[in-house]
């Protein structure tokens, strides 16, 4: 069982992604496909009149403020747009791809974080009816019963509160809670970085292996942004009962196969 | 195993309907929800500079030109915003609701036209570049699997062709198709008209009551637009099995229910 979550940022070759998960499924691997979703839908959002909005958090993480109808068009690009063509290019390629999002089923379920503390030209503020939100369950039911009937489930980061809310969750994180929940041999998060940097504007200073023991500190000394979000799911998942975790390169050839052999930061 | 279409057009109270929906699930009634998007697609393909084109085919019939960009808006439209807020809104009234477009695990198979012959200034002109299609082959063994796990499934009209592209299929006979394939005792499509009319114009004429064998008549004689494609859907189910099709009402409190009370036009 591999966990593969490729997309969200620009620059992901989706083609080769869809290429590598085709062909381990003709080998018989059982392959969990999650995707993004944030950079087609700030395209969308722009178009509709609706334009992106970042905060900046009191500890200083900058994330999307999702309101009402961000989520809706959230759900727009990536439960429909996004994921049905990766349905479409994985059918196309002879795999039985059946694609879902967190809402579907209740397949990811976690609590809604309904305000947000943030820092706005240096003043505090509380700004509410956000609609985000941290996965605490997985229907492991749902996908194992697809997964048996020969099915591939390609998910769209989405998922459902215990209100019943839809909800925007981190799609790395979404990966790894499935990791988790189906005891996955092996999670590969690709994006648009070779993996973990110890510099993130040199390239060349690629972490290629840390041992679980140390990921905390890793995340503490050189993660920033999103790949600290990349880290806390991997982390996450392999005290959960992951095997492995890579972050790997999704600009390049072959991505998937380069990640099982190691190519990106290899954290177990 | 009842079979509901409902949406696609303005007006219909889709409130009511997920209502009356979960009304039937608590009672045990293994229900498929099938919903529209076309007015909703043309609303957002306009916002997004791509408006929608109709054309008349040399039979005189009117319809969507769905070129790749149209079947990529309807696909977002329809399998990520429609899909999603119904498959919300049921979960929030207890229903383990599951979104599917005809794309997914190859739910609905079926023929590309590529192409249409038109008329356009009152001159014959083959439009080519189409995505539509018409459903031959449903994955009955999908949708069991998922109505005998308890989940009950809500399906976006879109389907794929034998070649694996994505189409636009007619929502009407999508619901036709499941329900043949299920051999479900009703299929109520419920839409913004109270059934089929004998004067298209007004709505006291309603013919409450049509056999099967006299449908295909009333087809020629009364049915215009979309209520032709109804009523052929109508005509193809129950040669296939189906016990019952009402076309009714969706505008109205409790469409479901009165549908199913026999209110509209009942073919059988």
């Amino acid at each position: 069982m591999i966990i593969v979550k490729a997309g969200g940022g620009e620059g992901l070759d989706m083609e080769a992604v869809c290429a590598d998960v085709a062909a381990l499924v003709r080998q018989g691997e059982q392959v969990v496909l999650v995707h993004g979703g944030s950079h087609e839908t700030n395209v969308i959002s722009e178009k509709l009149g609706h334009p992106p909005r970042f905060v900046t958090s009191v500890s200083g993480h900058v994330s999307r403020y999702t309101d009402r109808e961000t989520l809706e068009i959230f759900a727009m690009v990536a439960a429909g747009r996004i994921n049905k063509l990766l349905v479409e290019r994985l059918q196309q390629l002879g795999v039985n791809a059946i694609g879902l999002s967190g809402l579907d089923g209740r397949l990811l379920e976690g609590k809604r974080k309904s305000t947000l503390r943030i820092v706005e030209n240096g003043k505090r503020k509380v700004l509410r009816g956000e609609y985000s939100g941290r996965i605490e369950r997985v229907n492991v039911g749902l996908l194992q019963m697809l997964l048996e009937a020969g099915y591939t489930p390609v998910v769209a980061p989405l998922a459902i509160s215990y209100e019943s809310e839809a909800l925007n969750v981190d799609g790395d994180r979404a990966a790894a809670a499935i990791g988790a929940a189906l005891k996955a041999e092996q999670v590969i998060i690709l994006s648009n970085v070779p993996g973990l940097l110890r510099d993130v504007a040199d390239e060349s200073t690629l972490i290629p292996h840390i041992p679980l023991a140390q990921a905390e500190e890793c995340l503490d000394r050189y993660a920033q942004g999103r790949m600290k979000r990349k880290l806390l799911g991997a982390i996450e998942a392999l005290r959960d009962g992951v095997g492995q975790v890579v972050i790997a390169d999704g600009r390049v050839e072959e991505p998937v196969r380069r990640a099982l052999d190691g190519q990106g930061t290899v954290i177990r």
